[in-house]
């Protein structure tokens, strides 16, 4: 890697920046591939985003962006297009500065979770999936999973607001799908995913009441702290297939990688070249 | 290198960017060393410095910046602490912030200009210095030349505002040092320096009339795009010692890294690592 001013510049903007995994993810494979571009942290507070994203995106190198917590839902009203994932989702993930200048966003997270769930053999079009947790993460699976043609979806939160909304926005847009809320119940459904923060702090409940999970239940994961979070380890004892946090993260970042137009790239290749572990 | 949320980010921050040498400087001698830093352009136009660099100087992760045009005088004023150099110079280039959030700003540009003419076994102390060009590189060169003792300093540009600005930060400073304007007529100087962007483009006039250059005067260039520029030519035909633009960039760089607490380097060290030519 040879930074230099014609560098291609990947901000990667969130607070705070400890916790980043993708300048390990991308700036090999840019490496490997020989491509002039760089994902450098930039950290920003929730309240300083307002006027800080714009000089970012302002930045005569700046190529794209990669959009984290606390900026994915406040960056939507500053872009110029959007995608319909993040319509539905309410927040996005990656911008990217058109060669006019217009400022571009979509975001790919729900994207790579079905991407991993579909290449594990289950099938998603007609399925019935419950989706706990509809912050930014759990949105955009939902989002996904009525984009690739669930025909139940079953959402719940203990945030209402948010909820509620999310429902509201599926319905818009998708409504033919059966949406349903309040209910954290995983009996009968055939896609759950934990989008919670559940798992992240040592003694956190688990999200939902894994006794009720039938064996032949697909059970995902987005919490990236331990590869198997307590609540994977019960489904997996109940007899459950499961896909791990770290899996739709490496099957989102191809997608992510297409959008800022630097060609194809595999989950497998980003995986054993990224500079982390979990 | 391996990028990270807990790398010490330093902005290079300027406009164009497509000339910027210090992330190909700076950042080899980091991984050299394991210094968790990195070097990472952004360009900021002249008209948007007053909201862009303050933003990029509250991200959490910043530790530094290097300043360049077109921000180096104005950075001055958004800066809790400047140092003598920048006060005479006018000038800042390099921004730490300490940790108690004060930003403190120094320019060592001069400073390498005066070591490298020292290690050259040129005396400073004393001797009779002529500075043409009183733009951000030429300020910085003569303050650090009156603070390593030069007896008189004569300065010349054609923009009378900017030489006269500085004689007279000088004079205040420096009382003891006799300070002269007007005239680029190296006659009788120990030392010369051509701070002007002339030798930059082809068919440039040279900054000064090189046919009045005593072989005894040590002529120094600020001049980059060529090692030998015309008027280095011109002097080492008249028999003078010289020192090249590149010497006095790798002899400032152990003066930065110190400056941002990155320990001891050498400038034969810097050149050898460097993934730049000239």
């Amino acid at each position: 890697m040879n930074i230099s001013g014609h560098t291609a510049l990947i901000p990667h903007i969130g607070y705070p920046t400890g916790s980043f995994k993708a300048p390990m993810i991308y700036n090999p494979w840019f490496e490997a591939h020989g491509v002039d571009a760089v994902v450098v942290p930039m950290g920003v507070p929730a309240e300083a985003g307002a006027i800080a994203l714009p000089v970012i995106f302002a930045f005569t190198n700046f190529h794209g962006a990669l959009i984290t917590m606390p900026h994915k839902v406040s960056v939507v009203s500053m872009l110029d297009e959007v995608s319909k994932a993040v319509q539905v989702a309410g927040a996005c993930n990656a911008v990217r500065r058109m060669p006019d200048g217009r400022l571009v966003g979509d975001q790919f997270d729900g994207a790579g979770f079905v991407r991993g769930v579909l290449r594990k053999g289950q099938r998603v079009e007609g399925a019935r999936a419950l989706v706990c947790g509809t912050g930014g993460v759990g949105s955009a699976i939902a989002a996904s999973l009525a984009g690739a043609g669930v025909g139940a979806l079953a959402l719940y939160d203990v945030d209402s607001v948010s909820m509620d909304r999310l429902a509201r926005r599926l319905a818009d847009v998708y409504p033919r799908i059966a949406v349903t809320t309040g209910s954290n119940d995983p009996q009968g459904f055939d896609i759950v995913v934990n989008a919670t923060p559940l798992g992240m702090k040592p003694g956190d409940p688990l999200p939902l009441d894994v006794t009720r999970l039938a064996p032949e239940t697909f059970v995902g994961e987005v919490v990236m702290k331990q590869e198997t979070t307590p609540f994977l380890a019960a489904a997996r004892a109940r007899g459950c297939r499961t896909q791990i946090g770290v899996d739709m993260l490496f099957e989102m970042i191809p997608a992510y990688l297409d959008f800022f137009g630097f060609g194809e790239a595999t989950a497998e290749e980003l995986r054993a070249l990224a500079r982390v572990s979990y």
